[in-house]
């Protein structure tokens, strides 16, 4: 099997499974119950929260468990959305896109889905709050924002907040939510090798008052209720300490592999195009337009041969049109419809890379055969 | 050890913990990609739909899972409260009675935690939806509601829905919401043996017009956005698969290990009572009122022979007044301040309880030493 789908689901690590199966075994008890052994699961609790805390430069009482970024960025867009003015990009995951809906103003993007700087507002909400959000990287098409000019500039100076979505920057690329005056920012635990299910939301202890919990009842945590999903918890934790043991190498490896296919498959298939920006990108994300091609008939292909990539963007696969990141770079159609996506990790290497461009030409050959 | 706080959490069984260990290594993909390898979580995730279905008589497709019962309570109290009168019983969850707040009427109930059935509302709401929310069996006193009654009788007849919380209930006693009229009803996976961090929300199909998602983004399900829960869901099904296997058998020696615990306690140690009802009550659930004792230095004490129980409602220990369930029954105060639950599981045994009355007696002797 050729696993290149690393931007939907990334496979547990060892250590992963090792300390969730720990948790179940040992760590299963109740964090809030008040005898020793619930706070053996407390205390494994508070040790995932201190490894994305420190992945992300934040202080752990920053950091809140939710059910995945999705939560993450329903809590955050409800709660900001009453208090003032909110935009977003228009390249956001649809957690961002779908649940701002009419409620936001959009921030458009180039053809590579970098965002105008002189599209952003000028003035904010005179009676609230002025928040944009401004996805640190692209699921789909990789690009990654000019976070540190947004911030610090135009934030800074224009008294406004900074929400952006980590999901793919998270443990991918070096990301300090300080040095960039973020005030919110959210990720998932299975997009760095924990468990889907879990996430975090990172609020900046100055704007916690802004922030409602959404799911109410117990008093778990500040912004959500409910007992703590432990082994979601425990897996992100673990899978943070790791990725930041060797987060450059692991950039420098992928970065390599990344561009190698690029240049593969441009140069050796005819009428394709990157999509996406050719540097500013994710050290793993490939995206490529097939011209002419319909992207799930790549997609099933591949599958023939045991590759796994995805057509589009995987998380919504239910909808057959392209999705609203593709549609907003306003490239020529035949691209669109034929954009594929490989997301790589440190397992992939370039002899896969080989096989998986063998097999693309194999279908090239099959189609024009059709014809 | 001796563990009888299982009202809170339930060891992952050792099926469980393989099955998850299975998904974490095999079945981790994602069950939204096209690829034959997501079609294996996806898979996956459909048989334990299954399992929770059968356990409460309901279809898979008005399974929807979510990230436990707090967000199932919130999910259906957002909609219903907007689609109509909402009524609560005084010896709900906090995930019910906090999140519905002011926006719902209270039913009251007796020293038992029973509703009163002359207390319920005579007509509904005039222009919307009118919904009772009856917890099954509450989560501190055990007590169970008479759901058959109010379905079949009062329901029925007066056009009412019910929405019951089945946390406790779910893999505890037999439950059929078919039978009992049940149109929304919600639970855990780790009250069973499986996860916390996943649970389940039913919603009737000719019901589901009436109920809107709380956290959106992809369209995974329809009433919660993000990527499934994978292992949360595996567990909650093999979970409930376990359970549906032996439930008769748990509940015939449960039941005996319960009464005779209660009769040890009141008969052995003075100045005690039983809190909930005598017999319509969960078979796993001891709740004692300790007449003139502190409950948290009980609990505390157990803990010192490593003896697992809690004190109040072990979800949200936070607080320190006794919780609104134990205040709904009108006790008198020392019984209330004395309230400690142990919650019993098919592994202990009348060894282990001989063994807590026996550390019991001790803590007195100190206590009245103390004095």
């Amino acid at each position: 099997m050729i696993y290149m789908d690393n931007a939907a689901m990334v496979k547990p690590t060892e250590g992963v499974i090792e300390a969730v199966t720990d948790a179940m075994r040992y760590y299963w008890y109740n964090p809030s119950s008040s005898y020793g052994k619930g706070k053996d699961s407390k205390c494994g609790v508070e040790w995932a929260r201190e490894q994305v805390a420190k992945l992300i430069g934040a202080d752990p009482s920053e950091i809140h468990f939710t059910s995945g970024a999705t939560e993450s960025a329903n809590i955050l867009l409800n709660s900001l959305c009453a208090s003032g003015d909110v935009y977003i990009t228009a390249v956001e995951h649809p957690c961002v896109a779908n649940t701002g809906g009419d409620n936001v103003g959009i921030l458009p993007v180039d053809k590579y889905g970098l965002i105008y700087s002189s599209e952003l507002p000028v003035v904010g909400d005179e009676f609230g709050t002025t928040t944009l959000f401004i996805i640190a990287a692209n699921n789909e098409i990789g690009t990654i924002q000019p976070l540190n000019f947004i911030g610090n500039n135009i934030c800074k100076n224009r008294g406004f907040l900074l929400a952006s979505d980590l999901t793919q920057a998270f443990g991918h690329i070096p990301i300090n939510v300080k040095d960039l005056n973020i005030s919110f920012a959210f990720g998932s635990g299975q997009k760095i090798g924990g468990l889907s299910g879990c996430g975090w939301l990172y609020v900046a202890k100055e704007h916690e008052h802004l922030i409602s919990p959404l799911i109410t009842g117990g008093e778990q945590d500040m912004f959500k209720g409910g007992t703590e999903n432990i082994t979601g918890i425990i897996a992100l934790g673990e899978a943070s300490f790791e990725v930041s043991k060797s987060l450059d190498e692991t950039i420098k490896y992928e970065t390599e592999l990344r561009d190698y296919m690029i240049n593969k498959i441009l140069t050796e298939i005819p009428d394709t195009v990157l999509i996406g920006h050719p540097t500013q990108r994710l050290p793993n994300n490939v995206n490529i337009g097939f011209g002419g091609c319909d992207s799930e008939s790549i997609v099933q292909y591949l599958d023939m041969y045991d590759i796994c990539c995805s057509a589009g963007s995987a998380c919504h696969t239910k909808t057959v049109e392209p999705s609203a990141t593709l549609r907003a770079l306003r490239l020529p159609t035949k691209y669109i419809n034929g954009s594929v996506r490989f997301t790589l990790s440190k397992d992939n290497t370039k002899e896969e890379i080989d096989e998986v461009v063998g097999v693309l030409k194999q279908f090239y050959a099959s189609k024009n055969k059709d014809v």
